[in-house]
């Protein structure tokens, strides 16, 4: 039985987590999901290497909104390099699942952003878990998690 | 008995730490408060890993208060990398609250923004020793720290 | 027998893992591939880390294709920290091979200097590995991989 | 008897070492000063972390002056994030001391103000190590080093 | 007998260890040059970290020649603090030798200032580690590598 770390917080306008513990309910058995909620995405790198460390969870996702000031995006970038360092510092994987609030000006379209990255992306840890010979078939194909995929050049 | 660190600085211009510790003792009992101050936020990471370190503190409340210049932006900038780092290397979550000058051009409203930041992170910090529960309701609720709450999109 | 690790991504819009394979493959023998794809430039760190240390490669080429926006940059940026990073961490070399995709417009010029950026950086992995003396002769003689050499300066 | 490390560089246009060290013997006794010089900022990080580590310094106080050019302005953020990353390597307070050129326009004033800054985070230094009550009582009184204070807000 | 270090690049459009290593053989004897090249400047802190950890090298100089654009200022960004953090996990100084293609538009001038200023660097390595009193001597008098000095204020 694996653990699955799943990291969020109470800044995000959206419940991340929720549609990705659906998604990764609806794909597949044989994990156990172990949720924490921390105040911002500065938070998350430290809660993401404690689910690894202290929850033995075999991989995390760390799900987030950083806001449209520029102050927020230096936010996310500190965030993301703590998430990269507490990858190299446990040899797991933590997939970064950050939905900027400035990428779309539409309530609505926001909301569904963050519902179908977050999905996507917990098909991505699952398959990273189960089935990276899924990842491997997809090597260079362009694709996006949110969006429609960007496919290969030409 | 569980130790709480709060770490603050000469350079701020608002007594930060009294707002986190009297808030601390307003909501709660059950824990012991050591404070350590420094003079500015570059010297807040150590300071903090010293607080889990050689004085066993649980969690850590890093208060600063960065000044409005482009220089100010940076140093901000490095202290918050060194405290996901000191996080990283001791498994201990330090919430970070950081008030920038900028956020206002009232010294009266900057003072009361500092004090309710303050008292809400003193309350986060409280929340993730002890009641852990009450983040994981809030998640993606949009909540704020010393502004009004952004809420959840739509 | 060496093992050399190839870790590329499906964000990328181009397989710039099969023309370093086939690169390395043309070259030489005496050593074995140990290929993994991961979602993004920033999963690439803790996967060249895995290849170093759990499947025992003695040198890595990392392969992404970051995104022409500013977030992008950013991206790009936390992925080179990270891989600067695993190498300390780790004692080996891992080559990074980055192409932008704004470094030129045309999709099919984009599909090309992926190819020969990925194979030249193959040949310096390779010589690396197996003929250092080959890079210490071309010291200071203003390399580049995918477009025409810069050549040493007058 | 309490070993306090002093770092400067060549680089820097006026001997701020000679001042902080000057500045500490004035102020106590019970310690005795090592001093390293190194070429520029970027060379701080080790040679302080040396000092703690093979010197046995119980603090460090790292003196340098950034010229005023963008690239320098750069060097002296690496510089900073090596200082942060130092001190929590070892557990030991780094007083960073850097006076950018491009502060003042006027060379005597620039003088002045190394001169000054130097001393105020000497005696911040020797504060730290012999009466860290006299910083507790200075917490968010918005102390500034080398020019006036700012005080609190309001 | 001592090891010093050389590392550099086939980017570079210069032979700077070349320089460095002559320089080096004028000025002094009671050590062994170990030199490695690499590609580019991104694969130098690996590369200084092992020939300190690996061959022994008690001081390295890591030569490199960023390019012009954008990119190559963030890849030197990302390089030094790459080198910085090398020596904070060796406790050993690698002094960095940097030129920047854009410095100087005439080839020529680039030329006799990569020449140069890896000549001085490489007095600056020989004189940390067989004569740092040299070092302690120019404290704070505006030195400058490459350039003529600054000169202190006033």
């Amino acid at each position: 039985m694996i653990n699955i770390g799943v990291a969020d917080t109470t800044f995000a306008r959206y419940d991340m987590a929720a549609s990705a513990i659906d998604e990764l309910k609806r794909i597949g058995t044989g994990f156990k999901i172990v949720r924490r909620t921390v105040p911002g995405i500065k938070d998350l790198p430290v809660a993401c290497k404690k689910l690894i460390e202290e929850q033995g969870c075999g991989i995390v996702i760390a799900l987030g909104m950083p806001g449209p000031a520029d102050k927020d995006r230096v936010c996310a970038h500190e965030a993301s390099q703590g998430l990269i360092h507490a990858q190299l510092l446990t040899n797991t994987h933590i997939i970064e699942v950050f939905v900027h609030e400035d990428e779309t000006t539409d309530g609505r379209e926001l909301a569904k952003l963050a519902d179908h990255r977050s999905r996507e992306h917990a098909r991505n840890a699952y398959d990273m878990m189960f089935h990276p010979e899924r990842l491997a078939k997809n090597a260079g194909k362009g694709l996006r998690e949110g969006f429609g995929d960007a496919g290969p050049v030409e």
